[in-house]
């Protein structure tokens, strides 16, 4: 693998992996009966989203209009925009669904939904809408008991938007601390997302669509009963705070960074590498795991982890390695001759979507043993 | 001003701001008699740098070769490229060098100087070079004390690169927690570097440059005697950590991002913005600091503080504000009517070099009133 060719940093993908990891959801979620409806937001790149649909996922989930606009122009027609719509983004939103795209916005509070109503009336339009629900009191949302739920339902349906069901994304999952705790949040994100459905439809309201999702909920599920679609986006590269959950095994992580080594500081047992925050991102998802691995851990050019090594430190464009303890130190021996200047590493993130975000395209180690390129985007 | 007009999340610069920022810091290091050399990797946008050369500024300080390269094509011929060089780099600087950039690369063990003089001993190329000297434990570099500082001047112009000076950052000054101790770590930072180069003279070698640089040692230096230029970045931006480190007044902060309110979690006090860490980052850079910002603090449309309202925790395209304390939230009042669905805010971030890398241009608000886009770019 000619991996010495690319210049560093680089975002490093590894395909079988990756596609291990699509293909994993996907059977799991297709045996428990409902659709995957990948967040493009981890990868934001075509190539990913086509390998992901190849494979059976229906639709896509957004973060960003940007993201909705560049599949679209891809010819994605099925489009969740999940982070619940400001008043001033429906212009465009509109726009995207008179070209043919089955944009669907989110709202959690009447003063959204009336602001949709009223634009939609404005213009003749109708749009298609969905509910967020609050099923773990982590982000946004309503809670299903919430009677505000129903008025928000009916401010859409009477006021001429298309209810197309309700939301949930349990952020909690990222907090659990067992597998246990991870199964009962996944059947907390279920059952408090079916009730709101429930709630909805007896008060007369359609709501043909029950989405929940996270990639820890997504793997944990037992049952998704009730469910018609599953959200998840991370799962497709997974990371150390996926790793750390229990979630995923180290050798599913398909996203490192490249890095080349360009220094040491050999009295404190430190080789510095030309891959620091800036391309790591400064996401420091572990610090509050049981296991704080920094800015990430760290591999040999291969991808063999090197135990013990992690980036204890990470400036704008130098990044620190150091081992973990004394114990990793004395096991893993000397720095300076183990990785000496010019030596490549890769490195694990705690984020695969922070960490790729700093990336304009991905260096992607075929399964066949080339190299290919595939742009991602970023921005708004 | 049509603040109303741009999409959000935007990064917002106060040009006004900037333009004093950048006079200040030009001004102060002229009275201290020494060349200002910024470095571009804080705005990396050819518009700010054009505004600091007309202030004054000798040539540029870059992060990565991506820098070198998008700066050269601009015209820019003086070129330092701050981070240790790795050998697989030499191709592409001597490739820019042959073109007529002065790019000068950094080194600071004998490998990389015997490597650097090996390239260019079989490329018939001289580099240009500079070591890089420890003044503080943080980072890279060699101890003024060093021997290892002599024998890598020595590898350096006896194996036919041209040794152009010392350079220094001291990076510790971030962790600095008073003005006197700002002080004394400019002083520190000058002084032995200044030693280093008094090392490498006495012992026959050239050392024409000594080139310090922080953008807080910059503004507290008293003496740069023996220096003969300082190195700087965010001073154009400014952000939080330089507020809580009281290099700066909230006021000189050029660098916000420009968010809208996209629902409330009333029972939590919570107004949720579409700025979420992918357009703060997720630098915590006050985390350590004596007072906490989270993900930064939030301003009105304006521009005017909201006392005590902070970015408390941040998704991916979620912001949560809300605020600091129980005082602020009695003094400050109900977010749900004072910061309704809609409402814009400026958000100032812990880290403007951080934060301005997730965007892929300014929005600028021209002295004048009027909005200009400034292009930045990003990537290696």
């Amino acid at each position: 693998m000619p991996l010495t060719a690319l210049p560093t940093p680089a975002a490093l993908v590894d395909e079988a992996r990756l596609m291990h990891n699509i293909h994993h959801m996907q059977q799991r979620l297709q045996s428990l009966g409902v659709r995957l409806r990948p967040h493009v937001k981890t990868a934001k790149c075509l190539a990913v989203a086509e390998r992901q649909r190849a494979a059976g996922a229906v639709g896509i989930t957004v973060s960003t209009l940007k993201e909705a606009e560049v599949f679209f122009e891809a010819g994605e027609r099925d489009i969740h925009y999940a982070v619940g719509i400001a008043p001033g983004k429906l212009e465009a939103v509109r726009a995207l669904r008179e070209r043919g795209c089955d944009l669907i916005v989110l709202v959690d509070s009447l003063a959204a939904a009336q602001a949709v109503s009223a634009h939609g009336r404005a213009h003749n339009h109708r749009f298609a809408v969905m509910i967020e629900v609050d099923t773990d009191g982590h982000r946004a949302g309503i809670p299903p008991e919430d009677d505000l739920l129903v008025a928000v339902g009916r401010a859409l349906h009477e006021g001429g938007a298309t209810l197309r069901g309700v939301m949930t994304h349990a952020g909690a999952s990222y907090e659990c601390r067992s597998l246990e705790a991870l199964r009962a949040m996944a059947e907390q994100e279920r059952s408090r997302c079916v009730r709101a459905a429930a709630r909805l439809r007896a008060a007369g309201l359609p709501c043909p669509e029950v989405s929940v999702g996270s990639t820890p909920t997504a793997l944990f599920a037992v049952s998704l009963e009730g469910v018609t679609e599953v959200r998840a986006g991370v799962y497709v590269f997974h990371d150390l705070v996926m790793l750390g959950l229990g979630v995923c095994r180290a050798d599913e992580i398909a996203l490192s960074v490249l890095g080349t080594v360009i220094g040491h500081q050999a009295h404190k047992g430190w080789a510095l590498v030309d891959a620091g925050w800036m391309a790591m991102s400064r996401d420091r998802g572990t610090q509050d795991q049981p296991q704080d691995c920094g800015y990430g851990t760290v591999c040999d050019e291969r991808g063999v982890p090197i135990p013990g090594l992690i980036m204890s430190g990470a400036n704008q464009e130098h990044g620190i390695l150091a081992w973990r303890d004394a114990q990793a130190a004395q096991a893993g021996g000397d720095l300076l001759h183990r990785l000496p200047l010019g030596a490549l590493v890769r490195i694990l993130p705690n984020h695969a979507c922070a960490t790729a975000a700093q990336f304009g395209h991905y260096e992607v180690l075929m399964a066949a043993g080339t190299l290919q390129r595939w742009p991602r985007f970023n921005g708004w």
